[in-house]
């Protein structure tokens, strides 16, 4: 049997200690641990990397401490707008969803994109309509409310600015300091390597705004000739460098190792740009990286002796 | 002084010239000159590569023969949902839009996002509210009417099926045989780069469904270091690919030439996945590649020396 592992990201950014409670990073490290399980079960059971990442990315999607699913931050106008993809390495098959409204688990429809249309890409009403065609629970606003997230939404609501969930200019309005994205990748006995990612984007976004999240090649990729990986972070300089597949093919072309590859990406390309953010990846071989230029990122991982770990704040 | 260039494409498929009248090829031929000397016109002037790009789109969104701005095809509801992106090889900024209703000229908002946003990606109402504030032009419904594509629409609407503009399973049906996106990649005097790609997707699309069009890194890539890229063809396999930067990767890290890279990616990768179409290139020396796997591509360039060619099958 080949070995097996899994990686969880949920979001990375200015996370400081001084504002975490005790009481607080504990839920942080329980969720995160929830979701590792969520997949790792999966792997265990002799099932695929794909829904491996799907449970796991579904576990921190119906999580309220995370910007995605449930979590969701507020849009300009009061809702909440998700982005997701999902990628196999076997196949290069790919789904991605952007600008969805209603939908519980962006990461399944993403996955239903793949698997069940013609297509990798689907947006906003129609591609509720095709959730609704493939039986895709949707929720009413009230699953997606959270009197913090409502708060936080209202206090920048008329300030003409954004948030990425962390760094904005009025950051003392802010109490949540992150990027907000989850994600996952893993391998599994097969061999096959996927990534999976999914987000509520931006408080207070606008003009329907997609980040890298659901761009197959900037926020996720897979290829088990090189590894799976998945994004968090700055959306708009992860698409201008095609951050994801940009370590997959340093990997291929210059036989970079997965580590050698997004140190290169996340700490000088991105950052000598400003993309402040991080990524998770995994190769064939089993072999988990996570790397971050943000102050935390939240993660965890189970490696091949089945070892958990979770953080938060550099170690 | 540095070299120029420029190059453009109109859409790539099974364009047969059995059924191409000596008139209709005229009409296709001076539409891409019309386009090359929009865009060269700039250049000449020691314009910026962005603005030539720009300027050779608008003339080929304004034309109803293609499938990009004015000559878009109609969705499943009758309307038209226009996808575009540009990006700029200098400082790698890039804008997009999907789904966008009403815009003359997709291109233009795209370049609006890239220069007057703090986003790459905007998509649907809410990018059209971008344009309105941007005073970016809109047009009514009759604006984007033509017999031939509303018939081409009627004929497939009701049948369940999409077309890629061509390759459809009631080919019979079918008049208008090319995958519909235009393009253009040009080098300044500056010696920047740039790239542009418009369309106005799948006749009869439904879902909301977004090709590798604004996706950057996928249809749309430019950096100095190494080329500007414009996709045409079956998107999704484009987004799987990553094609457009796969080329700029190959040159950077495997030292690959221009014409090498784009080969390897049109002619065996995604040929061996059935990714029909091709892309158009120019590198930081002036050298234009236009490669495609399907019977034809509309397209044409001006190179260093001021020559002209317009083509659409293979010569």
């Amino acid at each position: 049997m080949n070995k097996t592992g899994i990686a969880i990201h949920g979001g990375a950014g200015t996370i400081l200690a001084s504002q975490m409670t005790p009481e607080l990073r504990a839920a942080y490290e329980e969720a995160l641990r929830a979701a590792l399980h969520a997949g790792n079960n999966i792997l265990q059971a002799n099932g695929s990397a794909v829904d491996a990442v799907a449970a796991a990315t579904v576990s921190l999607e119906d999580h309220l401490l995370f910007n995605a699913g449930r979590g969701s931050v507020f849009t300009r106008n009061g809702e909440h707008e998700m982005d997701a993809s999902i990628m196999e390495g076997r196949n290069r098959m790919a789904g991605a969803i952007a600008g969805v409204r209603q939908v519980r688990n962006p990461i399944e429809l993403a996955r239903a994109v793949m698997l069940k249309s013609e297509h990798v890409f689907l947006s906003g009403e129609g591609a509720r309509n095709f959730a609704l065609e493939q039986g895709i629970r949707l929720e009413p606003a009230s699953y997606f409310f959270s009197q913090f997230r409502y708060d936080q939404w209202k206090a920048v609501r008329d300030s003409d600015q954004y948030m990425l969930d962390h760094s904005s200019p009025v950051e003392d309005l802010m109490k949540d300091k992150k990027f907000g994205t989850v994600g996952a990748v893993a391998l599994d006995r097969q061999g096959n390597l996927a990534a999976a990612t999914s987000t509520g984007g931006m408080t207070n976004k606008n003009y329907g705004r997609i980040g890298d999240t659901p761009v197959i090649g900037s926020g996720t990729y897979a290829n088990n000739a090189t590894a799976a990986i998945s994004c968090t972070g700055h959306g708009e300089l992860f698409i201008r460098s095609v951050a994801a597949y940009d370590v997959c093919a340093m990997m291929e072309y210059k036989h970079m190792s997965l580590e050698a590859a997004m140190q290169e990406v996340v700490m000088k390309k991105l950052k000598s740009i400003g993309g402040e953010g991080g990524m998770i990846g995994i190769d064939a071989a089993g072999n988990i990286s996570l790397v971050f230029n943000s102050e935390g990122m939240y993660r965890g991982k189970i490696d091949h002796s089945g070892n958990v770990e979770v953080s938060i704040f550099r170690s």
